[in-house]
């Protein structure tokens, strides 16, 4: 198994991708899909194919693939993760699950691999949904949990359709949909990450497996009361959205301390949102995760009670839409036996770490969609702060560079065979 | 004293406005200053001015004003308003004052009224500062108490600036600044308005006399804390800024109450806003307004110490910066003694009120700005539901007619003499 000479380090690759994207003045990324960003990151994409003489495939839903190896033999082995970006977001988030991935197959051709499987690096679109406000939009029209009706209704928040938006970055909209004979020949999917919390720091590891992935929901509460003057309207005659707001946005919190869940209201709309106007209307949005659907039902059932308590305290209606749910994800024990397996015979390397943990996590992934329909598996790399969705997200290179190891060693052992 | 035959009617003149910056979606108005809609109501303007043989008068603000006799004699009398409006602004707030000021003049010539005094009517430009941020811009500059400087710095939400937009308008920006000369000419000022609580509603009266104009302040609440992903981060680990700002609209309306004041969060801007993202910043503002000065600085304080509290105990840091700060207006008691003399020996007509109860407001108005240099008082009209600033926003059209009785008895009596 050979290849083109001396493709790009992953320092190379990580600098090469650095600047795409990023916004001057926050120092975040704004990479979203369909977008200018989001097209200079796609090209970086196609060209690391190239350098490497992987055949590169975009699917019908825009999800970049780069193949090792023809994947109509089936069974391939397929790692990846995604290039677009939260608002002002961090450079990991995804991006490292892609460069890392290519990283590996270069390693594995470094050590002459014999490849008893086709091997693919894959670039998920609009993974974050920080334009359209779905997430995982390319992964769950492949794997047919996201109609194209659906699909082609959502808006960002110009107005533009994602139709529009696809069709002007020159992707054909009418193509979407989902794809299952790919899916089916597929049989493992590993995506690497940057932990999104500090499990890995806790316990002094550089990289860990996912085991589950937390039950999640976004609720959007729309508190409507009454526009009026902010200096000549009585507080008794007032029917202010803001204050229910106030006191439900403190009661998601309690309420989440009391089921050791997490709960944020993190995105929020006035309207008129004047300093001098008094708002008609109020619109939260509710992000619940929570180890078990149980939990997750709790808190959001006693927050919304809640809200509505407060809403009638003021006068002021309540709608309460469910925008998005995702069922816990446990991901495949099968897959995660061989992992451990693969990994525990492989501690010789020297670049690979001894010991790797086994942990949860609150953050949804594409690895979570696909594995519904295929065998899925997630490495995590430290992350010494926890933070992420944020500039301040980071990584050592010496952790990226072990889950790098990791993750050469994990598909060494799934096409060696 | 005589003019043109028929003149639009008070209903006429009322109609023909009301289509003028209406967005059809909300219902309400959206006048913004130096946008086409603005243009479209300074037309309307400038059509009736010629339509009664008035003698319009652009000023080097912008302000527009028709005349009865000449201004340069001295010692002239005004009336008028503004017809700018907020977002999704009602459709009286402002007008009401403007057609009022027309039809008030148009029954002077009725009566035959002789003209001891200049007669004008104008149309203030940029009262409620919904597109630049700062409100009476016109009739600040032309008082002197804003600088030509800073209002050249004045930018909109789409980062054009003051002099852009006027100038896009077809104004002059470099020839803003003080009138004193204009002012001096003025002998008193009336401004007629549409009530923006339920003061007179409660007493059952059509129409009031401002006694004044309550301080106000606006302050900015800047609340940053660490973006962090919603679902990954334990709540421990959070320095979630939107929670203390929640704490600190409720502490506010708390603190208004015990003052017998009025405190509103009812602009807020959040960053990244992003639905799965603990925000960076969050962004409140307070507008907050009392009887009196004393009043207003203990809310504020109480505020501004509680939110200090409240975001230190979420690693939350907080920066409240002064936006504006109006003081006290007490209107001129020699002209306020002068109306209710006009008025009680006015019983006799039919169409004025036979009482006309004196009240304070929580609102600015230019007459709060011109009452530094010029005699000042302001006229309101019933408000049924206290609604302002809003589509909903309402004045019958019998206490509208009582309100231009009013005023063309005043009028008369001023410049009758």
């Amino acid at each position: 198994m050979t290849g083109p000479c001396a493709p790009p380090t992953f320092q190379e690759m990580w600098r090469d991708l650095l600047p795409l994207g990023r916004h001057p003045g926050s120092g975040g990324y704004r990479r979203y899909a369909w977008t200018g960003a989001d097209a200079e990151c796609r090209a970086w994409f196609a060209a690391q194919a190239g350098l490497r003489g992987l055949r590169l495939d975009v699917d019908r839903n825009g999800n970049q693939w780069a193949w090792l190896g023809d994947p109509a033999d089936g069974d391939a082995v397929v790692t990846g993760s995604h290039l677009d970006s939260v608002p002002d977001g961090g450079a990991f988030d995804g991006p490292l699950g892609v460069v890392s991935a290519f990283a590996a197959l270069d390693e594995l051709r470094r050590r002459g691999t014999p490849l008893g499987r086709p091997l693919g690096v894959v670039n998920f679109v609009d993974e974050e949904g920080a334009r359209f406000g779905l997430a995982c939009v390319g992964s769950r029209l492949t794997a047919g949990q996201l109609t194209r009706d659906r699909a082609h209704r959502l808006t960002d928040g110009d107005g533009i359709t994602l139709p529009r938006a696809m069709e002007a970055a020159g992707h054909d909209p009418d193509a979407i949909g989902a794809d299952p004979e790919r899916l089916a020949r597929i049989g493992a999917f590993v995506e690497l990450h940057v932990e999104q919390g500090r499990a890995l720091d806790l316990s002094g590891d550089r990289v860990g497996i996912a085991s589950a992935i937390w039950p999640h929901g976004r609720w959007r509460f729309d508190f409507r009361g009454e526009a009026n003057h902010a200096g000549t309207t009585r507080l008794a005659d007032r029917r202010d959205p803001m204050l229910p707001y106030a006191e439900t946005v403190l009661t998601a919190r309690r309420e989440a301390e009391l089921a050791g869940a997490v709960a944020t209201f993190g995105k929020i709309a006035v309207e008129p949102n004047g300093v001098n106007a008094i708002p008609s209307l109020v619109r939260g949005w509710l992000d619940s995760r929570a180890a078990d659907r149980a939990s997750l039902d709790t808190v959001v059932a006693e927050v919304e009670k809640a809200a509505r308590d407060h809403a009638a305290a003021h006068g002021v209606d309540l709608d309460v839409v469910l925008e998005s749910r995702t069922p816990v994800v446990d991901f495949d024990h099968a897959l995660r036996d061989e992992l451990a397996r693969i990994l525990s015979r492989d501690g010789g390397r020297g670049t690979a770490p001894d010991r790797i943990p086994v942990l949860g996590t609150g953050a949804g992934h594409d690895a979570g969609i696909l594995s519904a329909g295929v065998p899925t598996a997630m490495l995590f790399v430290r992350n010494p702060t926890g933070v992420s969705h944020s500039p301040a997200e980071y990584a050592a290179e010496d952790d990226c560079l072990a889950g790098v190891a990791v993750l050469a060693d994990v598909l060494e052992g799934l096409v060696d065979r």
